[in-house]
């Protein structure tokens, strides 16, 4: 196809046989679909465990295998291992790769030590590394080729995010937000590991590799120039956030890649306000989905989510490309579930909105999208502007963790529908002044989160979504957070994971459940299938952690872990303590710890053969 | 029966009930037999995973889960956690227990900081902390009832063994051979945690509770008083080893209870020689079952299996009462298949001998076991005392490890054979003279380890023995020491899990393996079974370590973490640093890292019902 010519052509290779799963998102669409169909909605209740692999890393583990032929790789969060593993000779170890990083990263990760996994390319496996080392290994034999620089952790920047390879470049973005980084996208050159560009999330156009000319917001030129500087007050962009921390997608034809940026600086609006009105302040580009060219770096397209942002709603979140009929017209659209409650359906070409709407209706902080504008419009008492500092702003739904996190959904081209593990969370969230100093957190809130009141009482649901008309087509609840990244697949199954441990498998037509298992940890990877000598597996690896499961991941479920952190994040100040530490995720969680332990493993599933 | 009014009530009916696995060994005989039979040689193969739940410990995971009623009790290495599951909910943590403990106690265990399981009776679950605290619990709450100490780690005392609950008594042992530790065996009251009875290993009868009038040796009262002082040169029986650190065994009928003493003090045999003379040295009583009343403590027998241990061959292994015909004879015997590679089979109402042989062939540091004197003919060449100090006394079998280690064997009375989990591992070993200061390492020996020569290559078989002829049965080679405990059952299977992390299922009869699945890490627990809403499940702890295991579990496979063992163990001397890393076991096991990482994870299996 004319697309290949611009994607990489292993990488095209690799995820075109179905019998792989070639990168993180399966696909460079993001869509995490399979094509297989030996485990369907008839025999899925057959499954069982094939094999199981402990990483011997505990806390959080994002991400999930790569399977390429025989051989799958497995990640860790922190120290980042990685495992080449012998399909035919089920957990045989044929590499294990391990490098020393500075432990004191790991007070500067904000969302527990994760990684959301290596991607492979021309025979080389990409690892991003907490220390922001970014590193390139021969994938037969797990040695080490090259290691480039990407950040600094004594400024507060660490990597989490997957690498995604197009042509003869890997990107790789930045994390941080909670520390005052200014976000970035970098390209390496995937032969030497040379930087050969960055394009920042804020701060003048050519940083941004914006051209107000041609750079479009919702289908036209943005005309005005260095929004990324005047939409903030004084230098504060230098702090400005927009990291880069969640998935990455790619169309090959268009030549486009797009990925969103995170939460503006400090969590704390008034010190981001433009002369105190809300209306200078935009906080350009934050809250941003950007359409680049992988080539330059140039941005084709961009749009903000959440301009001014007043809840962390980091505007990250995977953008799944899909060809779906909008109004009756076939469109090549882009999806993205944002942490803000709505899901956007955009013209991947142009960037005009097409759809927006909430995917959890009890979604409040803002009434609806202005599909002229497309900015949300802001609901006065869910505005932690509007009440100001040191005024707890209450019951603002979805919570700082968002309708969706990081966790990424799927999309089948059998139904149309995409299927999205969602949070059901909301919180009260209470702004203070926050002095900024490299290397130390700069958050300038108080937060604390609860299930959704008057719901079903849980904090989660698995939901399939109509992107095309906004709506939601069912929706299952569950007791947590739902952390875990689906999968769909030809069999007619949808998968997802539980913060309990579950992997739950149910019908694509109705939600209905049809299997579940409990795995050793809870589980905040992704699920992921592939065929080894002609037979279906599904994989998924377990262990509780991330931001969801901070609480347990990090000790702060225990006064002396939860005061420690406050320390850090607000001296003198241990504000409802456990409930509110972890930035405000441990108390809604808090009673994790009765269904799980930490805990890496990798469970591998199959059907098996009639004996 | 006569027998239970001795026993502890609740023990004796939690036993007698093959639904529950109510203690570490399954019987206060040790036989690791149920007599389920729902699992049997033809539908084992049908066997899968039900659910598993992962600890959130890394390290060695010894011992296994206690099930009564529908709670399953499982536990941790360092830092001992305890959790209670619902096993009509499985996985559900009904409580957990974990106290703070100073970790400065890591250093000071010798082979991993393993925890050999807890003990039930009355209602209170009985933990051995790793630093020397033995805990009562409420078993249905978690609550703690009381804690008593039991030694104290800045002398190198810690604590691995399982507790055994006999009448109001729960009896403790004491680790530390490696740091000049005098063992012990100690009896707390259940309700109050007050010490009732310490008996030691070494020093004057008094202390020993030996009464030479009345303690038999052999068959016959042991005349000569305190051996424990006149076998040993100067005052080096306070510094003298035996420490207690394996399985107990109660007979209810005789009301003894059965358990071994550890390595005589430094493994230098000639800082342990009086006059120089290996006569005079028995080193006793380190390497001794010992047959005692468990009300007063008093010895009713001893039998000292390597007197004057040159090897490090710990007599520490576990002794299982079983009654089977010997010559025709039905006799009720005691069979303790020892360290030295010499299994023994003994009349346990009178301590006398009845058979020793070696239970592998290959065994070659003694000729045989002399029956009138109960002694081992030493073969000089293999005699590192005779050899000398910093002399190199090579291909001595087995190694250290022993042809047996902690894993505890299994008697199945429908075979009337034993199931043993061996090593298959030899050894050089060169003693050098050592200082003793309280609380460091006391060895005195460098080691290394490696396959038998010219044998199948593998380091571990899965033997059946009968004890009666003293003969192998069958014999199942293996890569790796077997580590795991081994079960048997009614349904005619055997069980044993593998340092590369299979659980495998193998019929009685004749070794042939039915079954095996690979679990997320290295077995070194042992396989229990239990039923729940009438069905049988087989339950293990996965979670490599162990001394077997060391090198992973403790890191000693890198170049820095050898050096640094070395260092603390022989200043100034790095001899084959990794190799002999780990008391000599890291070399041995230094491939198990390309088979299995850490973790511990309860792997929980049932044949699906049929759908
Ligand atoms: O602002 C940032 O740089 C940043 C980084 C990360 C990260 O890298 O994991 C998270 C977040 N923010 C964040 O807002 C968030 O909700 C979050 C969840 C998680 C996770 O892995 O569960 N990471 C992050
Ligand atoms: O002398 C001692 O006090 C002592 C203690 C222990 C222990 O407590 O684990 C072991 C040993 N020795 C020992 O010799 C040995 O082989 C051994 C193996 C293991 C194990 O858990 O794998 N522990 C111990």
């Amino acid at each position: 196809a004319a697309g290949s010519a611009h994607a990489n052509d292993s990488v095209m290779k690799n995820q075109s046989d179905p019998n792989n799963w070639a990168s993180q998102l399966g696909n460079y669409a993001g869509q995490r679909y399979s094509p297989l169909n030996q485990i369907t909605t008839d025999n899925v209740k057959n499954l069982q465990v094939a094999w199981t692999f402990s990483t011997g890393v505990l806390r959080g583990h994002e991400g999930g295998p790569i399977v390429i032929g025989d051989v799958m790789y497995i990640h860790t969060p922190f120290p980042n291992k990685v495992f080449a593993l012998d399909l035919k000779n089920p957990g045989r170890i044929l590499w294990k790769y391990e490098s020393v990083q500075d432990p004191n990263v790991i007070p500067i990760m904000c969302c527990d030590t994760v990684n959301r996994g290596v991607a492979v390319a021309d025979g080389k496996l990409f690892l991003a590394q907490a220390d922001n080392t970014l590193v390139a290994l021969d994938a037969a034999s797990g040695k080490e080729l090259w290691k480039a620089k990407n950040g600094d952790h004594t400024k507060g920047e660490s990597l989490t995010a997957a690498p995604l390879v197009v042509k003869d470049k890997v990107f790789v973005g930045i994390s941080g937000g909670e520390f005052g980084v200014r976000g970035h996208l970098t390209a390496y050159d995937t032969t030497s590991g040379k930087m050969l560009w960055r394009a920042f999330s804020t701060g003048p156009d050519a940083d941004v590799k914006i051209d107000p000319a041609k750079t479009m917001m919702m289908g036209k030129p943005l005309g005005q120039k260095d929004l990324g500087v005047s939409t903030w007050p004084g230098d504060e962009w230098k702090r400005g956030g927009g990291t880069t921390w969640g998935w990455y997608t790619y169309d090959p034809e268009l030549n486009l890649i797009y990925y969103g940026t995170g939460n503006p600086g400090s969590w704390n609006p008034t010190q981001r306000a433009v002369d105190k009105d809300r209306n200078k302040s935009d906080n350009k580009w934050s809250m941003t989905i950007f359409a680049r060219d992988p080539d330059t770096g140039d941005a084709k397209w961009v749009y903000q989510k959440t301009p001014f942002d007043e809840w962390d709603f980091d505007g990250v979140n995977e953008n799944i490309l899909a060809n779906i009929n909008v109004n009756g017209q076939p469109r090549k659209v882009l999806v993205n579930f944002d942490r803000n409650g709505f899901a956007y359906t955009i013209d991947r070409a142009t960037g005009e909105l097409l759809v927006a709407q909430k995917y959890d209706p009890t979604v409040n902080w803002a009434s609806e999208v202005d599909m002229t504008t497309g900015r949300p419009k802001v609901v006065d008492k869910y505005s932690t502007f509007a009440n100001g500092e040191d005024k707890n702003s209450t019951a603002v739904c979805p919570a700082a963790l968002g309708t969706k996190d990081q966790q990424p959904a799927s999309f089948s081209p059998d139904t149309g529908l995409f299927y999205v593990p969602t949070n059901h969370i909301c919180m009260d969230y209470e702004p203070f002044s926050v002095a900024y100093t490299a290397g130390q957190a700069y958050v300038g809130s108080t937060v604390s989160m609860y299930p959704t009141p008057n719901s079903h009482g849980g904090m989660g649901n698995f939901i399939a979504w109509d992107a095309a008309a906004g709506k939601i087509v069912w929706s299952r609840p569950e007791r947590f957070a739902v952390w875990s990244g689906a999968l769909t697949t030809k069999g007619g199954v949808a998968y997802y994971g539980t913060l309990e441990g579950y992997i739950i498998a149910v019908d694509m037509k109705d939600g209905k459940e049809l299997w579940r298992f409990k795995t050793p940890s809870g589980i905040i990877g992704n699920i992921n299938t592939y065929t080894q000598g002609g037979k279906q597996y599904i994989a998924v690896l377990s262990g509780v952690g991330g931001w969801a499961g901070i609480g347990l991941a990090a000790g702060l479920t225990q006064e002396s872990g939860a005061n420690a952190w406050h320390e850090a994040v607000h001296p003198g100040h241990r504000p409802g303590t456990v409930a509110t530490a972890g930035l405000g995720a441990v108390g809604a969680h808090a009673s994790l710890g009765e269904y799980t332990q930490l805990g890496g493993v990798l469970t591998v599933f199959h059907v098996p053969d009639q004996k």
